[in-house]
């Protein structure tokens, strides 16, 4: 997070406008993620005219983008729940949105600019300014949000100074344990542009299913995936990265490994280890399962092959997906599972190592990585675990970051402290299917007519219920996460952002809505403009109301986003608060 | 539960059947929830005729059942998850379905005969013999889950002997703290009667809204519901009520009264105590609050127009519901609220009681209800509540059922023990939206960043996250549960059924089929042929396939049942255990 003189210009403006951010509030009218900065001293509005249009210069993801805002803005005629109170001038109705990009050619990498500045006067042109075409998308969303009722109305007399604390605000879908249709995937991105972020963390393999079809390696997906209904062709692939672009949200891929790769085994079984069997094998103790879960099998990094095929496989992703980071999981290694391959025992016999293993597999891939000009993220336990992780002098920072998910911000601080960059996805804050009970079965601990043990983790009374990271994350949970908690003023500029998860055993298209939204959206005003008002306070009672409306428009739009209160709350702000308001 | 002759006789088939169950299970046909017996001891399959019928005598209600059916089994084309073992015959397609009902006459009331018989000879007609045309629908349910493939097939060489073992089976659906759509209701209805549920509980009005149009009494929802696109026409109801008895589903409606009322207060504010006030004053123990949740208001019981406004409301809802169950609601007395009204002080001052408000109450409706030809239902809290409860001398058992929702069999007990006939929602078990967080805003016992202190109630370490029933019960814990645990046989009569219940805080329709579906799947077969195997065993293992395939039919079917496992779980059967399998 590093302030440049931009945003420490915005800093002293929002000091300015505290009185008007009020207003904005009381009015109604809501942006989300709120804006760094709102200037709306008297808040009123202007009618849209039915002619509006927007100008533009031509460019290949932002024009798509401006025809879609175009159509959006002319049909959704959007009822706040609660009416504006707002004064309608006697102006003429506005005719144009202007805009105006210093730089059409910035590529959508990490670090973007993304800024952009909004003016809708009461008379005459709207208009938007950017640095980049990035940055004028998430204008014209801030724009679109400005406009309400069946007869449209655009607030106006505005003005709005706009840019994002993090660059780097995600969702993880991981697509393999169950299947999402390509549609499915573009309705995650659409929603995500709308609430401006700007990362689809892709995990699309693992050991359940390879639903990717990939041109070298062709038998991965023919032989791996669920069936040749639910795979992803190199077509659906190009047209959710062109999709992403339009929407400014880049598409990160995910090929996790060594282990997760089960699914991997269908077409080359010689290079997986214990893949397919059961998970945890009778009389073993827990630490030796040969998985977290069930569906095992890790890459052999002592077969050739092995790399042959990884080679094919990173080399079709690299040429499928622009995106500058490949992200190449590496995580939960499960000592149990390589054991009981023989190959690798005869190594151990020898006095190899787990984490010999593990660096011969690091050492195998990552320099290719890097020679695709890309740079490799990893899961955090690649340095992290306990107890097979690699020498870090092997991952250079320069071309490493590092995805943390357990342990709070504790393992934000190892991580950054050591001098990688790190993408926080911390599980207590961010992990969106936690809460929904274990999912293995013939769960005997299950059954229990009455108080259970203490300790049992499948304690129903006051416990999580079987789910390993429960309970459920609401919200106001994921809003008031602080992803740099704890560190220096040093370390948190090594902090790119945040995603938030959702891992898919007991999710696939039936709950995706619901599942990520509007609890995505809690992360992304937390990393857009941070979780806090211009006083410092910590902004999650105001926040209610406005993610309430938000929600609702975002149904409206067409995502299934799940209610955080009754209606009734919306209609009565402040009355379903804890504290009563003074 | 009362075992009569008739289900005795079941339980000595069902031993001899053993060996013809385990075929039915590896073949990959099932029927959700399980039949009490199927015999079918060569599994094998038929084609099924494209000029298929359905020969039925004439029934109001039975007729669009069968037309119903007949379209679904036409159309549907199911494909199992593992393509069946079964072998096809070469005998000519299966050209009739003839039904025979003994009794054309009895009503769908509680308790009625829901037996049936289906054979599905090799050759000629498939025959399906019912006491009444309620049997007859279970049946045909039976008989439309027996049928697959793209070119149809159904099992046949088969027999089932059905009946449930509890006559009240049933959903609760609260559709005041959000609205419902009149399609969601019917496409749950739909989904219910599929799983063999036969209760519709709709708790229609709450202190957040009053949703249904009452003729005699039209301003309660004019002004009380959240608009005139939320609300329940007579004409609603009557296509509710009427879809019910065409899928076999009893619609129990549940004016709650005289707590969770504040809606009321809109149009009629002098007979509401506390109405739409701040939850919990500033300054006041929690004890005190003035309702269990944010929306308050009580109906007082010392007005003589509140006995005016409720015989004009329970005469209108009985005329509209002809179900014979009246709830009456009755839970959740708070002091605080009826503290706050000034009529009420004064009558505490001069030695009134707030237990003689609520018999007061009770002894101006109770008798009304009743002489209205109903019995009425009332939550536990009327004879259990710890504060404010009535004494129950004034609730005659003939003429009474009370509901239980807490502290699981021990309240259960308590109920049969005093002679009451019971309905199960136990929360610990049968609340569907419990593990969701807390809804309440401005709580900033969420905001932590690391390891939470023991015993806050917002933990999020191990803890509930703020959901006072926590944690989410999954299939498998509904399913375990055991409604009649620690009674008597005696005692165990006088258990009518259960409910899963979805309280609306967090829910509307955009999550309704997947906080519902699969899990009320789970109760219903444990409150139709039990959770047992023919050993005595619990058979959560073998059930977990099984829903896993019946939760693929019905999002066939239309219900967004959520997943339970990944799709990698129901291919590879027993892989997803917690125990080998041996």
């Amino acid at each position: 997070m590093s302030l440049n003189s931009f945003s420490l210009f915005i800093s002293i403006i929002s000091l300015c406008c505290f009185t008007s951010l009020i207003s904005s509030l009381q009015s109604q009218i809501n942006v989300w993620p709120k804006p760094r900065t709102i200037s709306w001293t008297h808040p009123q509005a202007t009618l849209l005219s039915p002619t509006f249009i927007i100008l533009s210069p031509y460019h290949q993801h932002l024009s798509p983008a401006v025809n879609r805002y175009l159509r959006l803005i002319l049909s959704e005629r959007h009822r706040p729940i609660i009416t504006p109170t707002v004064n309608l001038t006697s102006t003429p109705p506005l005719q144009f949105l202007t805009l105006s990009i210093t730089d059409l050619t910035a590529p959508l990498h990490h670090g973007v600019d993304e800024s952009y500045t909004l003016t809708i006067p009461t008379v005459g042109s709207a208009n938007l300014t950017a640095g980049t075409v990035w940055g004028a998308m998430r204008g014209l969303e801030t724009f679109s949000q400005l406009i309400w009722g069946d007869q449209l109305r655009v607030a106006s007399g505005l003005y709005v100074l706009d840019s994002p604390i993090f660059g780097h605000r995600g969702v993880l879908l991981d697509t393999s344990r169950n299947y999402y249709g390509v549609e499915d995937i573009l309705r995650t991105i659409e929603a995500m542009s709308s609430n401006k972020l700007n990362v689809f963390h892709w995990h699309i393999t693992d050991s359940h299913s390879f639903p990717l079809v990939l041109p070298s390696e062709p038998e991965l997906a023919q032989k791996g995936s669920y069936g040749p209904e639910m795979q992803y062709s190199p077509a659906d692939v190009r047209r959710i990265v062109e999709f992403g672009f339009e929407h400014g949200v880049r598409v990160l891929p995910e090929i996790d490994a060594p282990g997760h790769t089960g699914s991997w085994a269908k077409a080359h079984p010689e290079i997986v280890a214990c893949a397919n069997m059961f998970w945890w094998p009778t009389g073993t103790e827990w630490a030796d399962r040969f998985a977290s879960e069930p569906g095992t099998g890790h890459l052999n990094p002592l077969i050739p092959k092995t790399y042959q095929v990884l080679r094919n496989v990173i080399g079709d992703v690299a040429t499928l997906f622009p995106e500058p980071f490949y992200h190449s999981g590496a995580d939960e290694i499960n000592p149990g599972c390589w054991k009981a391959d023989p190959t690798i025992q005869t190594f151990l016999s020898n006095g190899g190592t787990l984490t010999q293993l593990l660096e011969m597999f690091v050492n195998s891939t990552f320099p290719y990585i890097v020679s695709l000009n890309r740079t490799a993220v990893y899961w955090e336990d690649v340095i992290l675990d306990s107890t097979v992780k690699v020498d870090p002098a092997i991952l250079p920072p320069e071309n490493t970051i590092l995805q943390t998910w357990n342990n709070g911000p504790n393992n934000t601080k190892r991580i950054v402290s050591a001098g990688y960059r790190a993408i926080v996805s911390s599980s207590d804050f961010y992990y969106l299917d936690c809460g929904h009970g274990g999912f293995v079965g013939n769960e005997s601990r299950v059954d229990r007519q009455t108080g259970d043990d203490p300790g049992n983790p499948f304690n129903y009374n006051g416990g999580n219920g079987g789910s390993w990271c429960g309970p459920f994350k609401t919200w106001q949970r994921v809003y008031d996460y602080d992803i740099t908690y704890g560190l220096t003023e040093e370390e948190a500029k090594l902090v790119l952002g945040g995603e938030v998860a959702l891992w898919s055993e007991q999710a696939d298209a039936t709950v995706l809505d619901a599942r990520i939204w509007p609890r995505a959206s809690a992360m992304a005003e937390t990393l857009w403009s941070g979780n806090r008002d211009e006083t410092g306070k910590k902004r999650y009672a105001e926040a209610t109301d406005r993610l309430n409306e938000w929600r609702y428009r975002m149904v409206g739009r067409g995502i299934g986003a799940e209610p955080i209160q009754p209606l009734w709350c919306a209609t009565n702000p402040g009355m379903c608060n804890l504290v009563q308001p003074l």
